[in-house]
């Protein structure tokens, strides 16, 4: 015998550009560029067990939903834009308990002129909104895709050897990774009135100081710095969790050819690359609840 | 104040091809193909906090022990190969107390004569293994990229209608996903004695099965119909997880050209699409513990 | 002053899913399932200087006609059906004096049933046609993405050592790649009349054989001999063009862990690679013409 | 009976690091970010027919060279550091009569500190130099990747209307492509004297403008002004190609839920999309040679 578990369905990626005309400095245009995601779940049991989709409100009808909000609410910040839409899920579709919304919002710089825009490709914004009938609301913001590089100031040695170790310990390499931080809204931030955009903008540049001036004996260390910085320069977040691949820079062995290699010609790898993930805490950070779920 | 929470880190991606010389069927070859992934876990604060990586096995030499292991052990299971290693962290290293590992196994089908081959790129082969010193092992082996697909026999209708509700209900439409499965084997099962390669044939055989017999009302019922088939029919599991994107097929319209379209030509859509994620259970599964972490 | 020069146009990688209702083995279904892109090229100068587009039928248009066109031909060729379309281009636009048609061919084999289908995902077949209104029709056939690998029978050695060189001669090596090929049908031969379906399998079959049955001292070496076979054994081809990344498989250095690599595990590396592209001539093959423009 | 035709062999994606220490503004670093590839040709007959590899310079020498000739250039400009390349395998390498020298530039911008950078990556530089012993020296570089927008100010009407044609005509757009754009330099501009930084900045930002500025009635009209102003503000080149993907962004219908969309949210879609490809050519320019080859 078997038993139907947890279990959700929704809407990927869809991919929604909102306009909203004359609105930015000068009269320019102003543009949100998203890709939305929803997850329902409640009592959706008839769907999986008999097909009975009495309860399925249909993931073409959540796609429509996300486009008739976006107008309605206009280029809003994309926290925002998911609350809106989780609470419309869970308070029309008796069914359905909990919401979940993922915004992915993608850059824009402006070009001259009011109306072109150049997509800035060097990070993604992201957002998860989760809206449940019963535990609240949380917010998870973040961004990722943020490529960084120090050219020094880190050093990597005193690890442990076994019979398997043949790494030499080096008091100088470069240190590269692709950020992937999700930040944790406190609960009496996780709506409306909060500044998301502010969040944002302090929380990245935080992360990018932290990295920047943390002379670094291990990525861990790295990481830890970026979240201790995010939470010290905000205080409306209460966690911080990063996954940081170690995007190896080698140093290319120029000796056969004559030559030095002072620290100037690396090779990037691809595969395989070391893997750091962890979270940061504030003190007081209440139970992460259905926050990461 | 803040405080340091779950940490692990590791070498991802190594990518590992094991050749056994002369041992397949006629005296030829035999080969795996893996892209592996190890993450331990422990009493690492020292590393993110002052830099001290006394308790820091290099991802380097976790990597350089994935290739040792791969030549110790030979082209075996890869659930046998992950236990190995997971194993080999956690003992020998003091300060690590839980590794995990996850490996895909990538396919190759034989070409004529004992050495030759053809990567076979229908589906991945995936497990993940977790030793815990003190929680024990788990293992949850799987399938992903496998796309399949039905002409006919899937329906849907009998949904809710709102407001943004605009999709037609439909009685003959093409069902098609690309099959994430994760199947968690119980505690008694979790080691080397169990036939690794059978389980993984049957569950797959079960699962395709599964997605061809079943006539249709909604995704979540051929999800469901996929778990259940592969608890029935390998005792060894207790859990199956599934994540099936609908890889929508839309009938494109043909009558402004003057031609009928019954059920002829479709237009394949990337995004958005339908995303179903559900669990089934054994009525008997132990609590999954650590298996997902 | 400036003058504007070549130039074409089209729609880029529509998504034909074409199912034949009853016509396969024992009443199932066939499918074809296509990416296909147009590219019309003419007298054009009108858009491209003024903004003039009566001569511009929309790409709208053109993915309409892929449409109408798998309705009214059916599951057929590949080549066929890019075949009708070219020729409908040109012979319904006046200014549009060329017409390229590729398409991508997605394999899928038959589950159990009539109706269920997975994903064969081992390679692409393409086709590219070229209807010229005064230099006729070009046909250009291929596969692309089937990645092979021989476990021996490879060397490596003879090669001139200059002051960078430090690799070292090989004289037992694993062979890999992915295989890109096209070949051009002789002019006689890129009609419908042309069995296509043959030419594919058999020429597929020719570049699998040659790649395993050659002893190869080198990637190029085994690049000749496919191309040789194919155009020995499918009359109806007169050249072959391979491009052949050389996907490296290095031999681990287990040494340091007092154990032997006698060629049995191997690092399978991403980038850089080698990249081995030749072209090989039938020597009454007519001049190409307009076949790879 | 076959033939050999052309074949080139080389070492592609070498992804090369160069690190200047202290030479950037108030003594920061300076960094290129390179994805090398080589590709050689001459008298290399006798590898494909026989395996002998003595006038094959092994594509791991290629490799080393581009890491030897990093070091000894220092952070040049890419072309530069092309064409030395290119020139030392012709010059050292008898049998081979041709090189051709692709890279790609990844930017990074400065953070805070003199060690410390972000990818920029909204766009890719690129170029590719071509060296041949007897037909001289070519140079075409460009930028990919670059994706732009405009909001308004671009119609699309007057298009001829045939039988599969549905699409109505427009006055009001959104415009978006993905730029590919490769220009050709003079050839008495290709050389190390010429400023090669100097013309991609103007290049880019001619083409920038162009797209910004152009009332457009079709997306060839668009690229037609981005050859025109790029070959007016850049002397040195004689030659611009272009590829244009339109990235359609469709109107929303939520006229079924009550509200309009007067140009305010689209949905972007992936595939399929139009594909405008053009040349614009100086009067003067001269016979493009190897250039593109």
């Amino acid at each position: 015998m078997v038993t139907l578990g947890f279990n959700r369905y929704g809407k990927a990626e869809v991919r929604v550009v909102r306009v909203s005309r004359g609105t930015g400095p000068d009269g320019s245009d102003e543009i949100r560029d998203w890709n939305v995601s929803s997850s329902l779940s409640g009592d959706l049991a008839g769907s999986h067990l008999t097909g009975d989709n009495s309860h399925v409100l249909p993931t073409d009808t959540q796609k429509n939903t996300d486009y008739a909000f976006a107008k309605r609410l206009g280029a809003v910040e994309p926290e925002v834009y998911a609350l809106a839409l989780g609470r419309h899920f869970v308070q029309t579709q008796e069914p359905i308990t909990r919401a979940r919304m993922s915004v992915e919002e993608f850059g824009w710089r402006r070009l001259s002129g009011p109306h072109s825009f150049a997509r800035d490709a060097g990070s993604v914004r992201t957002t998860t909104v989760i809206v449940d009938r019963e535990l609240g609301t949380s917010i998870v913001s973040g961004i990722k895709d943020l490529t960084v590089l120090n050219t020094t100031n880190s050093e990597f040695w005193g690890f442990p050897r076994d019979e398997y170790t043949t790494m030499a310990e080096t008091r100088d390499r470069m240190l590269a990774t692709q950020v992937s931080a999700q930040w944790r809204f406190r609960p009496e931030t996780a709506g409306e009135d909060t500044d998301f955009a502010a969040v944002y903008a302090q929380a990245t540049e935080a992360l990018l100081a932290a990295f920047a001036q943390t002379y670094s004996y291990s990525l861990q260390q790295s990481l830890y710095a970026m979240g201790e910085r995010i939470l010290a320069d905000v205080p409306a977040l209460c966690e911080v969790r990063l996954a940081l691949p170690n995007k190896h820079h080698f140093l290319v062995d120029l000796q056969p050819f004559g030559l030095t290699n002072d620290n100037e010609v690396y090779y990037a790898a691809d595969r395989p690359y070391g893997l750091i993930e962890g979270r940061v805490l504030a003190d007081d950070a209440p139970d992460e609840g259905i926050a990461f779920s």
